[in-house]
C-alpha cells in the first residue's frame, strides 16, 4: 500500500521545471566553462552585500526576522509605499507558489502565456489549477490575447512577465497600464518584474497599491546578483499582502539572505554598475550572433535571446552542441519561439567562451 | 471586490505561528539579554560551519544545487540509507508544508497532540485539512491515544514528534518502533526528530526506509546551530521521497545553507561539544528552578520545560515577566501543559541572566 495522496498530486508526474546546471555537470563528467543558463548575474553580489552575509554567517544560529522588518521598510521607501505593501519571500519562486495556493483550488482557471515561466505553471500544477496559455505575439507576451483568455475563463490569477522571460522583449508602462485597467477587478495580475533593474525607461508602470488586484513581483536573484540566496519580495494592495500571513512560511526567509538583500539595497553604485555592465554584454553578444549569421532579439533584461533562424530542433542542436562544448545555455519551450536559444549576459571572458563555442557548433551542424 | 481566495484560504485568519523575537523587541523598544525562547542554539555553528558560509556568500549569484547533491551523499553514508530516501528541504518548517500539501485536501483528516508544533497545524489549516488532536500523557506525547485517532479518523497523516517539543520528554526506541508497527500501512507517520542530537541512546528507532509510510524529519536548526539558514532534511522509503519532486519548490534552499550544512555534518566535534554544553545547561537549569522551588521536567532536547506549579495563567505570568525582564522564553500553548514555560539552553551568561529575572519574576508574583 502506498500513502494517500490528494487527487491533485495523485495525477502529477514527479517533475521540475528546469534540471540544474550542476546536475548536467555531473552528466558530463566535468563543470562548465561558462554559466550562462539561468539568467544569474555573473557579475556577483555587491561587495557590500557579500560583507554583510560573511558578517551575518556567525549570526545564523538565530532564525531570520519573521517580518524582515528592516528589509521592508527599506523596500518601502526605496518604492514609495507602506510597509504593509510587502512581503518577502523565497524568492520569485516561492512567492509564486503562495500566491498561487491563494487563489487556486482543483480546476480553477489561470492564465498565462504559451512558453512563459514554467515554475508558475508548475506552482498551478500543485493546486489543481487548469492553465489556459495564450501565444506569444512577435515574440512578446500578448496582453490583448491574455485579456481575451482572463474574460473568457473568468480566471481569478493571470501571469504576465514584464520584461519577459524568455523572450527579453517588453512592453512600455503606458500598454501595461492598459492591461491593469482593462483587467476584471477580481482578477489579480501577477506582474514578474524579475528583470525590472534592466529595463529601459518606461517600461515599469507607476506603483499603485490602491488596486487590490495587482502584485508585483521582484527579485534579489537578477541584477543584485543573490539568486542562491532565495530572496524576493512582492508588492500589492495590502490586503492582498495580509492573505499571504494566512499559508505562507513565516520563517522561510534566510537570515543571511535579509541582511545581504538589505546591504544590496544600500550599494546602488554597483546594481548601477551591473546594468551597465549587462549592456555591453547584451551588444556583444548581438556582435555575436551577427557574426554568424543569426538574430539577437531586442532585451531588456540580463539575456539575449538570439533567433537561431530555423525551427525547434535546429535550435536544440545548437543549445545542445552549446552545451557539448561547456557553454550552460537554455532555450524557450514553446514554438514557434523554441527556434531561438537563450544567453545569460557574461563577463568578457565567458562571451569569448560563447563565441567559439558557437562558432564551431555551426560548424559542425553545417 | 476582493481577489478570489479558495475557500481554504478565504476561511482562514492571518495568523502566524509564533511572533518572533524580533517583533517582541520591537514592541518592547529594547533587545533581549537572553535568547532563550526559539530552541534555537546560542552556541552557534561550527566554526567550519561559517568558514564554509563565508567562502560560500561571494558564490551566491548561482542558484542553488536543486538536487542538493553532495550534501544528500554525506547525508546518505552519515544514516546508510540511499540518496534516493533523502530529500533537502528550507528546515522542517519547509518540508512540513510540503508533506501536508502531498496529503491533505480540503477535509482530509489528520492527527497529531493537542499542544504539539503549531507550525504543523497551520500547514494542515492551509490545506483545508481537519486536524484530530490527542491530549498529551504525563507530558508526553501519547502513541496509544495517536494510534486510536488514527484508527478512527482513518488519517493518512499523523505527527509524532519525538523527542518532544514543547515538553523535552521522550520515548525509547522500542515504543516508537512498536508505534510504528501498528500503524496502517496507508496511514504516514511524519516523525518529527528536530531534537534527535540531543536524544539518550536508545531514542531513536533503527532506520528502516523499506516502510512505504515513515518519514522522518531532521534539521541543521537546532544542534547544528544554522536556524537562520533554513536547511533541513526528511528521510523515507524513494516512493515518498519522489512524490516531494511534484510539488517541493526545487530552487529553494540557499546555496550558503547547503555549503554550511555540508561542513557542519563533516564537524562532528563541535556537534558533540554543543550537546555537551546543553547538558550542562539542562543540569543547571534544573538547578535554577529548584532554587526558586519549581520543577525542571526531564529534557532529552536542547530546552528545559519548567513546571510553575500551578495554573496556565500563572505560567503565562511567569513568561511575562521573564519577557518584560529581557529573557525570550515561551510556554506550551495547551492545558495542562501550559502550566509550564519552555527554556532554551543557554550559555552561562544567558542562564545568568535568565535565573536573576526567574528570581525577581516570581518574588514580584508573590
Amino acid at each position: 500500500m502506498s500513502p494517500r495522496y490528494t487527487d491533485v498530486v495523485a495525477a502529477l508526474p514527479a517533475t521540475v521545471p528546469f534540471v540544474g546546471p550542476e546536475q548536467q555537470e555531473r552528466a558530463m563528467g566535468r563543470p562548465f566553462a561558462a554559466r550562462l543558463g539561468a539568467n544569474e548575474s555573473v557579475f556577483g553580489p555587491a561587495p557590500e552585500a557579500i560583507a554583510a552575509m560573511e558578517r551575518a554567517a556567525a549570526q545564523v544560529w538565530k532564525y531570520g526576522d519573521a517580518e524582515s522588518f528592516e528589509l521592508r521598510a527599506e523596500l518601502a521607501a526605496l518604492h514609495g509605499v507602506g510597509m504593509e505593501n510587502i512581503v518577502i519571500g523565497a524568492g520569485i519562486d516561492g512567492l509564486l507558489g503562495t500566491l498561487v495556493r491563494l487563489l487556486v483550488a482543483p480546476g480553477t482557471p489561470v492564465v498565462t502565456s504559451r512558453g512563459a515561466y514554467p515554475t508558475f505553471n508548475y506552482h498551478v500544477a500543485g493546486s489543481g489549477g487548469a492553465l489556459h496559455a495564450v501565444p506569444y505575439r512577435d515574440d512578446a507576451e500578448d496582453p490583448d490575447a491574455l485579456l481575451d483568455a482572463v474574460r473568457q475563463t473568468r480566471a481569478p490569477l493571470v501571469y504576465f512577465c514584464n520584461p519577459d522571460n524568455p523572450m527579453g522583449s517588453w512592453h512600455g508602462a503606458a500598454r501595461v497600464q492598459a492591461f491593469i485597467d482593462a483587467l476584471p477587478e477580481d482578477t489579480v495580475l501577477c506582474l514578474d518584474e524579475a528583470y525590472a533593474d534592466f529595463a529601459p525607461p518606461d517600461t515599469l508602470p507607476a506603483m499603485d497599491v490602491s488596486r487590490p488586484n495587482v502584485i508585483r513581483m521582484r527579485t534579489f536573484s537578477k541584477a543584485h546578483g543573490m539568486a542562491g540566496a532565495r530572496i524576493g519580495y512582492a508588492i500589492a494592495h495590502q490586503d492582498l499582502i495580509a492573505a499571504h500571513a494566512r499559508i505562507r512560511d513565516h520563517f522561510g526567509v534566510n537570515l543571511v539572505a535579509q541582511a545581504g538583500a538589505l546591504a544590496s539595497l544600500r550599494a546602488p553604485d554597483w546594481l548601477a554598475q551591473v546594468v551597465a555592465q549587462v549592456a555591453d554584454a547584451r551588444a556583444r553578444m548581438a556582435d555575436i550572433a551577427a557574426g554568424n549569421g543569426l538574430r539577437a532579439l531586442p532585451s531588456a533584461t540580463n539575456f539575449v535571446t538570439i533567433d537561431c533562424g530555423r525551427d525547434g530542433a535546429h535550435a536544440t542542436a545548437v543549445r545542445d552542441g552549446l552545451v557539448a562544448r561547456g557553454i550552460f545555455v537554455r532555450m524557450p519551450f514553446a514554438a514557434p519561439e523554441n527556434r531561438c536559444i537563450r544567453v545569460s549576459a557574461g563577463r568578457p571572458e565567458d562571451l569569448d567562451a560563447f563565441a567559439a563555442a558557437l562558432r564551431e557548433t555551426l560548424r559542425d551542424l553545417g
